[in-house]
């Protein structure tokens, strides 16, 4: 049976996007096929998927009337993905499902999420703004990573993060494999960013994931990153850093009420109808 | 504009297929259409892109109704991959447009081929025998990886392979990086295969493909490690051997009139249409 599907990345974070507005194409999205639909080699290949569905359908609490029902590569369930969802803003404004003059409000398992849709480029590729809710900042710890020993800030964006300041990036290794931490303080396991400074208010990062290896951009961790600088800065409040990962360039802001917004390019590349016959 | 497209992979070399008879639908195949499509993460990702187009349509000179118009990831013209043309092999079966009772000649850049298809296995997934020609044993030179030394056979399969027989596959690294050559026996460049023994007329290799790194499977490189073991083991003619490749399993058979056969899996994943709007 064909069913329509788009493909899409924001940052380099890539993602496949099952239109299912009532919930009937898909039923109950099965694990088994999403992590087939994602794998590189032998599937489609993304980081995620990302079911478009309208909140009533899927039986989840929002007050937005599209929800984004996703899945990590995997095929496991994950709340929220700072990246995805501006892809998932970004098609629900080509097929005029909102009003990209108004804030969207999008649910996600992560709770609702506002998003603003900034003002185009004219590229084609457009920029979107979310809310990503309320940092904590806590303590120090140390990371280990190819050798070098670092402090790293512990900052809670949704997810643990533990971000150190390099004096180069390959400091932490050429291709990242999973750095040392301290289990006492992240007994969850934790992303682990590498930070350098480019400029004022200006950084790179690279960053490894839990669960994902290196990545070439982590929504969440550009967040941590920009907090865990702006503490380092002692910079005041609403400030904003421009964060570049190696799959392109986010902006966060931090705002006066305490909210970090994370600012980012989201792209679709392609779509149509796709039957699945693995 | 909506194009048929389909995804496929044989032992996971994997390929997007573009359905253009008779030509009309991508007109000349741009470079920059083939590398944006192949981008794992800004694209759909694939090792290539096989365009299904009479050979009469394309004005190449084949004994084939149906040519395998090959291009790599970067958008390179290619001459032939010895995975690929199974997966085309099988698209052509599944559609009707051979007869799989018997020999298949499709055209390719590397001149005709000849692919017979296996009794099926009923699983999906069909096995497809390619005739890869004659091959060529020379010299022994040396190879280096992960800072290990080996002794290699120099066996020309299409292209230009040194075959190192080592103790265990990760002596060479745990991930494949450039490996050392003699350049001035492969003045441009060469896949470098590393082979352990399994049992009898069974090994297990990894490769280096140039200008890809290491890779989950290399169809020429698996019939220069058979050559190479059949050499070593002063092996009869016709024999053939199982070659264990990270994205699944080969057989080649080195033939009495010294054709060399490569046999495998070939599937297809997904087919549909789509809109190519990056």
């Amino acid at each position: 049976m064909a069913f329509p599907w788009l493909k899409g990345h924001g940052t380099e974070n890539d993602f496949v996007l099952l239109p299912d507005h009532d919930g009937t194409i898909h039923g109950e999205l099965e694990g088994a096929f999403v992590a087939a639909l994602c794998d590189r080699r032998r599937g489609i290949g993304a980081d995620g998927v990302m079911r478009v569905i309208r909140t009533e359908a899927l039986g989840e609490a929002s007050a937005g009337e599209w929800f984004m029902d996703y899945r990590n590569a995997d095929g496991s369930v994950s709340e929220m993905c700072g990246n995805g969802i501006r892809v998932f803003a970004l098609h629900l404004v080509q097929q005029g499902l909102v009003d990209p003059a108004e804030p969207i409000v999008v649910g996600t398992r992560g709770g609702d999420k506002t998003i603003t849709c900034d003002p185009s480029t004219g590229s084609g590729t457009m920029s979107f703004s979310v809310d990503m809710g309320t940092p904590e900042v806590l303590g120090v710890s140390k990371v280990s990573a190819a050798g070098n020993t670092w402090e790293a800030q512990d900052v809670r964006t949704g997810n643990p993060h533990a971000v150190a300041f390099v004096d180069q990036l390959d400091d932490a290794g050429s291709l990242l494999t999973q750095p040392d931490y301290d289990a006492s303080v992240y007994p969850e396991g934790v992303n682990v960013e590498f930070v350098v400074r480019q400029g004022e208010r200006h950084v790179a990062m690279r960053v490894h994931e839990r669960g994902s290896g290196e990545t070439r951009s982590c929504g969440t961790g550009a967040c941590a990153v920009a907090v865990a600088t702006a503490v380092a800065d002692g910079a005041d409040r609403p400030t904003t850093y421009r964060i570049d990962v190696p799959g392109g360039t986010l902006h966060v802001t931090w705002n006066a009420d305490n909210h970090i917004v994370l600012t980012g390019p989201a792209e679709i590349v392609a779509q149509g109808t796709m039957d699945w016959i693995a």
